[in-house]
């Protein structure tokens, strides 16, 4: 069972502890880097070392957030892991620190506490931002990467601000580290993130929306990365990630599915909702899955046709 | 020779004037539209007759910001131009107001001075965001429909905060607004804007990106709307609005061209920049356009071909 701490506890226990390893989550996203990157710098400006760890590789668009020089090898003292809801979402780091974590800060919902202390703000947008109330309550002077880092985060995580998780207090956060590094190029920032694509990817999403499937009338729609799809059209698997905001564009959908195929006739199915009025972590919670009310995911086997019969059913009892 | 004012002087002119038609420019946008119904309800706030006039219909998406009840007809004794950088862009309400606008509030650098006072502020993100401060100046309390109408013109203006625009003031005014009503759907609205798409809108995105052309080593890219393509793809020209940032999408551009057909030959031409090293704005200038240093248009006569080769000229001599 874990302990809830508050920020000012968190500050109190970054504070003291040194030789850390920050665990963030497989398939890194802007807000785990973020966090991670700028965690690592908070503790360098301290005269600490720590060093990032993740199951899978960081994106190159996320480069700009590393620090120039990794650290040399050292043994943890403390663990810390960000952003991460479940252990599960380690992925390889799993095996090794599960059960050995001291620390998680996270604002996801559905966060198991399986870390020793938790602190969970699932009111807050982004880990990035929880980390930013915890660095303020350190007393740290921000440099222009830590700054970038947590920009970053705050930003993919609300789709730069716009979804209902960018509140007033982000936005004063976002001015606040706006006031202070006036020269960081946010919006090339924003322009990589969000709008930058490789003529490929541009291929891959016109192919997605062409295909996609309309159900419950209109109201739910589909989109299957199949192997055999990549496969016939040489996709590249990098161009098919992040690709689950898109089934959501048609007019009228309510919630749009994004289902990928792994092995063996499985799915990693991604849910997102067009409002609260379904709650798509419930329905990923039949599936053994979870996240948030309007985006949450689950793993799902079967042939495809099973598959989308269990999600329409699933559906169509919730759906307005 | 326009009087170029202040926000406080602003505010004097709005609390003490009466009768008031507010003029937006053609095409509106959510900025224009916001700010004229935004101030329409400031002034009837204060008992005071307001209505707003455009020479085109304000589309669907934005009737949410309108009045339940419009105002009864009655003449002006003050007119008051939003958001328009030029006379030209008030269409065809030009031939009766051109050289009668008494007040001009803007944030276009562009601005001809062409109304007997400006309020221009062109470091700032909108016109809504400059009306927010002359509202606060005039100490009005704010309604919902006052926020939304301020929020929708600073979401849209700054691509939902991921241009450059988007300051820390830009934020510190939208957190301001978000503490002041945090029960409104900033997020729905978000979504309305920018995400909800139409099957036959998401028909012509995908089009119009399966037929971009790339130039000048990838670095410029363009998109033709010619009525010869909207015909045989029986695309609705009201799908055709809005798409200048699809051509800035592919990795490596520089400036991204919409051009749209209008009558005997001519174009609608809109440039967008990735970055500052393009000043678009001077390339419009070159035939006759204008705009900001990223977004900017004009008007061009020619065949395709012609049209094509002047711009790539143009581009060719600056381009990085």
């Amino acid at each position: 069972m874990t302990k809830q701490i508050d920020v000012k506890e968190a500050a109190e226990i970054l504070k003291s502890c040194e030789d850390v390893y920050i665990l963030i989550h497989m398939n890194p996203d802007g807000d785990c880097i973020g966090s991670g990157y700028s965690l690592q710098a908070v503790f360098r400006k301290m005269g600490k070392r720590a060093k990032v760890l993740c199951a899978d590789p960081i994106p190159e668009r996320f480069a700009f957030l590393l620090p120039e020089k990794e650290e040399e090898n050292f043994s943890a003292k403390k663990i810390i892991a960000l952003d991460c809801a479940d252990e599960k979402r380690l992925g390889d780091l799993e095996e090794e620190y599960a059960g050995k974590i001291n620390l998680c800060i996270d604002h996801h919902i559905s966060n198991t506490g399986y870390a020793e202390k938790t602190l969970v703000e699932p009111e807050v947008s982004s880990a990035c931002e929880v980390l930013y109330k915890v660095y303020r309550a350190m007393g740290v002077e921000f440099t222009k990467q830590i700054a970038e880092c947590l920009y970053t985060g705050i930003s993919t995580d609300t789709g730069c601000f716009k979804f209902n998780c960018a509140k007033a207090d982000t936005h004063q956060i976002v001015s606040e580290i706006m006031r202070e590094f006036p020269e960081i190029r946010y919006d090339q920032i924003n322009r990589n993130m969000f709008d930058v694509k490789s003529r490929s990817r541009i291929q891959a999403e016109m192919l997605m929306l062409s295909q996609m499937e309309y159900y419950l009338d209109g109201r739910c729609t589909m989109i299957w990365q199949t192997k055999k799809i990549c496969e016939e059209n040489q996709l590249d698997p990098k161009d098919m990630e992040g690709l689950t905001a898109l089934p959501l564009q048609p007019d009228g959908v309510k919630v749009g599915i994004t289902l990928r195929e792994l092995e063996n006739q499985e799915y990693r199915v991604s849910l997102r909702a067009a409002d609260e009025q379904v709650n798509v972590s419930e329905i990923c919670a039949q599936f053994g899955g979870g996240g948030h009310v309007r985006a949450a995911g689950c793993y799902m086997k079967g042939t495809p046709e099973e598959v989308r019969q269990k999600l329409l059913e699933a559906l169509r009892k919730v759906l307005p």
